[in-house]
């Protein structure tokens, strides 16, 4: 299948998946659910539940067992982004090619949505019946994935990268950051479709969370690239956003050739690191490349 | 045992558990945790997790079982009160006597804090190993507390009294939004204690979950009845602060007189609930008398 349609076969799954899980806009109260829904179905690449429907399809586990997983993951990036997105963070107008959530719903209503979600996400991985994994399995998903998200994960990245603005990083710093912003929630949505499959032997988790870690980071080096050579039109973002906040960025610390280089060698690890898995494996591929060659 | 003696041993279990459960504010990223803690350790009533103990005590559950969740539902408290008292929330300066997060940590990190605080409580749940419980009612009880503060619970409250401000309710609506801003975490407060106890029959469940209900409301009604005639010093948070921006409340709707009569009738309610439990249950008899008689 051309990469293109596998990619959009896995939206359309996870898009109908969060279209299930979401509650209705006209479900009381209606507000706080259109600004969830607003946020969570919106167009957006869907870069964890791509690689957790191609871990998933790497490992033989039926697709269906993965959409709410897919969805959980995806609602807890949603969050994240409505968060950042705040004026008391980045003061973003623009995501997605869209205002964001409080230039549409309010600052307040915005916070309620990402905390909202937030719940969503829990509630959707304990209650999927679909999942067809044991109870234990079940609450391993969540233990990582809570851990993901909070403040040794995700939370803890906004938290340094609220504290790096203004300040001069080193790549070790720079990396601490993405590792815990963007890093942490990648690498939770490869481990947890892998723990959908049922006796893989350790080294095979080992394998694919490496993958996950160069990919994690491959992701947000190409970010930073196209924040400075993007088109605000195709991104869906402001260009130049990370600069007019005086951010750290791998361009500002590599050059832009030295990013591109190390985006290059991470996709080249990431590679490696699937040299045990046979040609199922192949999506998981397509998508590290897609992810440094992406143009928004 | 006297009811403040018995109050101070479990105020004191429940600040030992979130010692041991938040990170140590000297753990990356330093700012994050220390926020964490300052909001979630506070000297507050933490009136959540005297219901999870007062609970257990009445249906002879071990209270180290009920700490973790103890933990977990007073950090989700903490969480929402955080972004509660933001300035595009409430945005109030004081808290528990103190100044509020984001007036003493800023804004933006005040938002993670509560982020991360919110991902911290279903990791504690998921984790807690002196939780003798099956994987199945641990999940039950993930279950229980994501439904209780995502947007059909605690958070759909704070969007309905965003919407409300200024708006003439009716007693109907003005209960709608209590029930779910601060009646679903008391009500799930109560069921995760009583379903740490096996093979509790049905009957019983319902009568506490009954009890819960009403205390649920009582408190709120309370919390509007000290808002104005309670003193800024003695509640710790600003007096008159619904009046201020046009909150509708009980006085407001019933009259002094009618929301202390209604307070009244909720714990006699309360009461006769627990009729089927024995003298064990004199703790949340207590307590619901506490709740309507409390002057912070």
């Amino acid at each position: 299948m051309e990469f293109d349609a596998l990619i959009k076969t896995y939206q359309s799954r996870v898009e109908n998946a969060l279209d299930f899980w979401l509650p209705n806009a006209d479900t009381h109260p209606q507000t706080l659910h259109e600004a969830m829904r607003y946020s969570a179905i919106s167009n957006g690449k869907y870069m964890r539940p791509l690689l957790i429907y191609a871990t998933g399809d790497s490992l033989g586990i039926a697709r269906e067992s993965l959409d709410g997983i897919a969805c959980a993951t995806e609602i807890i990036h949603a969050y994240s982004l409505i968060h950042d997105d705040l004026p008391a963070m980045d003061d973003d107008a623009l995501r997605r090619g869209k205002p964001t959530c409080h230039v549409k719903f309010g600052e307040a209503m915005a916070i309620l949505a990402g905390d909202a979600l937030q719940a969503l996400a829990f509630y959707v991985i304990a209650h999927d019946d679909k999942l067809t994994v044991d109870a234990k399995t079940r609450l391993k998903m969540i233990d990582v994935l809570s851990l993901s998200c909070g403040s040794r994960g995700m939370a803890g990245g906004q938290a340094i990268d609220l504290q790096s603005v203004g300040k001069t990083l080193d790549i070790a710093q720079l990396e601490d950051m993405h590792i815990h912003k963007t890093g942490a929630l990648i690498r939770a949505s490869v481990m947890l479709s892998a723990y959908a499959a049922s006796d893989q032997p350790a080294s095979i988790l080992e394998h694919l969370d490496h993958y996950s870690k160069c990919v994690g980071l491959a992701f947000q080096i190409r970010d930073d690239i196209l924040d400075v050579e993007g088109e605000t039109a195709v991104i869906g973002k402001q260009q130049g956003a990370d600069d007019a906040l005086n951010k750290p960025t791998y361009p500002t610390l590599l050059g832009m050739a030295g990013a591109k280089a190390r985006a290059l060698e991470l996709h080249e690890e990431a590679m490696q690191s699937l040299s045990h898995l046979d040609q199922r494996a192949e999506p998981l591929r397509m998508i590290s490349r897609y992810i440094i060659d992406r143009v928004s």
